[in-house]
């Protein structure tokens, strides 16, 4: 929709056509773990703008209820059925694949169970928070220790719903480095969130009301279970019509957005990009690069040339009282992407010396040994870990030496930090090992 | 103390000797309008590290209650009088002038009377908190409206005293873009604060057991005064001493810290410093700075030799509920510096679309249209306006465009800001206009 609206900004006489297969379009999805935290809000109220400001207002053609099935690059057409069931044939100059990414549910016994679910759509989201409220939950299990579970079950806990959390591998936030990621697992712990790790989950049973997440040595019991392991770009329909795909199975895309056929375009979570740490094409199915990369496509086709430069892989959540952020890599992906990485941990105070309400501030840096070049930055604090990250997201975008970012002028004054930033304290630790 | 403290860390047989006037070293200078706001806590609180640890633990000669007068380049030696009245001389083979800043006190009538007040050192900190205890002041008046002057203003008010600003220039805050600097004064104003802009004041006289300010046009009457016009460098002596000045009457020095003397550095408030974005000299006295520059001086004399790239004139600070910051120039600043400067200013919300708690935050841009350059930002918000600011700042540092920086992976989750940081928009909005 974000290119659906600006393509017509961009050249009103153009003719917009979208094709959208539930009734939901243009909704904060990012908001949902907030939403259903609060019994007292409709789910509605994260509708950004609704589909009839679309088509009455912004003059685009917009169908829901329609869903594509195929695309034929030779005729340029698009073809589908709409929820009548009629077939429907569409011809386009340009075309935008903005399918975006599905939860993974594995292929396990028992994951089609009622009360066992997925969040990714508003769909699911209604879904999740009516089962929440019909069927009186007080037990769940969440499958899965990602952003998304962790946001949920902040939201579940502020619901008093007892949440055990399980999965398979044995780390907790395995792309962080572990002395932050265990401040992170303490806090949910200490939420009173149960974490169950290392456990191989091999079927879902139902056993009366409930519902028993089965482990090989641990049954996890509750009356419903959100599975949270991840998503996948939604991707098949771009396969089948021959399109070249990047990592993880995205549609691949150039700086431009356009995929390998002059006449389609992709941007959302089931595009690639590039990571302007490595250069090379990762997969990051963020809200902000999705927005920016459908202005993009917009600007693209209307004759305004655009160019993405790419993600520094920024991400940040909040969790209870936590906030966790990084940018850039850590020390693994560095390490994989060719670099000679180093990294520094540093605990300081979020405040100045004497300042009331200090507490305490984790970030680790990560430089290459070799060029100097900082390649990321990982805080978690209970103030200003998010907004901080920014920073060292520009000095990575500036491809920007470890030495250098220690140099930079950020401000001070004692509410909000030590005379030197935790990230200055970071960068000149590592600078001094480097 | 941070130069003589990393001197000896470096160089453990270097012989420093600190020779101070007062008996006081080492404290959170920034801290005391905090300190004063709570009449609990002890202004001693603020001392990080007290004398008799560098003297018995870190091996520095320091001698407080020691004030220099001379320089003699020549002889190299510094000479003075300690509080008993005795001269002394010392040889140095590198000398650093770290003589700070001091309040500008108009030379004016009654500007010498007691209750009448300046804020810079620890002792005029214990002096104001002392003198609101003992006098049980209950109305003040505050001669200026800048950082120290605002932090004050909040400090008296949390003790529940009637507070009046006054100064001669009709505009408030005047390097700052009028829409944001409006909100900042509605803020004040709306805690209770009486602003009276646009008034010469004449002289202070004493009426009783008060102090009365005079205008022409106004009489403000109070039990103290709190004179907050600015500071000015303490180069005196080193004026005297033939050394080089920089803009403002500061100290100059090059990259390395070093003055027109090839065995005297300067640093803190009382040095110059180069100015990133503009490439010139300019005299921003602020803590970060003043450190930074401490411990390259003692790189420098210590063998490791460090140049700084210099400020970015990164400013933040907090009045009541308001957080301001500001990086880089304002477009007057920028004109100045012979750029052709172009703004937008954007008013946001500081969290994503239904987000609970979500408030205004106002965002000031400022590019070179010649060269698409980002030169600046200034940023009013009642969360995360301070934090942010350091991104841009990192952006000046790197010369980075207006249209680069709109790029940047500045990471999003509802709790914290829109898909698009309120940066991105005020940088989406420049671009377009430029």
């Amino acid at each position: 929709m974000s290119a659906a609206s600006r393509a017509k900004r961009n050249l009103p006489d153009l003719e917009v056509t979208v094709l959208e297969q539930t009734e939901d379009v243009s909704y904060s999805a990012c908001g949902m773990p907030y939403n259903i935290a609060d019994p007292d809000r409709e789910m509605d109220d994260l509708v950004v703008r609704h589909a009839h400001v679309f088509r009455e207002k912004q003059g685009i053609d917009l169908r829901t209820g329609h869903r594509v099935e195929g695309i034929d690059r030779s005729a340029k057409t698009v073809t589908g059925k709409n929820l009548d069931g009629e077939e429907f044939e569409i011809r386009y100059d340009n075309l935008l694949i903005a399918t975006g990414a599905s939860p993974i549910i594995p292929d396990l016994p028992g994951f089609d169970l009622p009360g066992v679910m997925g969040l990714k759509s508003l769909e699911d989201g209604k879904k999740i928070k009516d089962f929440i409220r019909s069927q009186d939950v007080k037990k769940l299990v969440i499958i899965g220790m990602g952003y998304i579970a962790l946001e949920m079950c902040e939201a579940l806990r502020e619901r008093d719903i007892e949440v055990h959390m399980v999965k398979p591998r044995p780390i907790f936030l395995p792309w962080m480095n572990p002395q932050l990621a265990s401040v992170v697992k303490e806090e949910v712990e200490g939420q009173g969130v149960f974490i169950h790790m290392g456990h191989k989950i091999e079927r879902i049973e139902k056993s009366g009301d409930s519902l028993n997440v089965m482990c090989p040595d641990l049954t996890l019991e509750g009356q419903a279970v959100l599975v949270a392991i991840g998503v996948r770009p939604s991707s098949e329909m771009a396969a089948g019509a021959g399109l070249e795909l990047g990592p993880s199975g995205s549609i691949a895309v150039d700086r431009t957005l356009k995929t390998n056929d002059e006449n389609i375009y992709s941007a959302g979570d089931c595009a690639d990009a590039y990571h302007v740490v490595t250069g090379q094409k990762t997969w990051v199915p963020l809200a902000l690069r999705a927005n920016r990369a459908g202005w993009a496509v917009a600007d693209n086709v209307t004759g305004r040339r655009t160019e993405l430069e790419g993600i520094a892989g920024s991400a940040v959540f909040k969790v209870f009282d936590l906030e966790v952020a990084r940018t850039g890599l850590s020390t693994n992906e560095a390490e994989k992407a060719g670099f000679d990485p180093m990294e520094a941990v540093v605990k300081t105070r979020s405040r100045a010396h004497a300042h009331p309400g200090s507490t305490t501030m984790h970030v680790q840096i990560v430089g290459d040994k070799k060029s100097g070049r900082l390649l990321g930055m990982q805080i978690v604090g209970r103030e200003g870990a998010v907004h901080r990250i920014k920073a060292p997201s520009v000095a990575l975008h500036c491809k920007m030496t470890v030495e250098a970012f220690s140099q930079c002028d950020l401000a001070y004054a004692p509410p909000f930090s030590p005379t030197w930033d935790p990230m200055l304290t970071a960068a000149n630790q590592l600078v001094k090992r480097m």
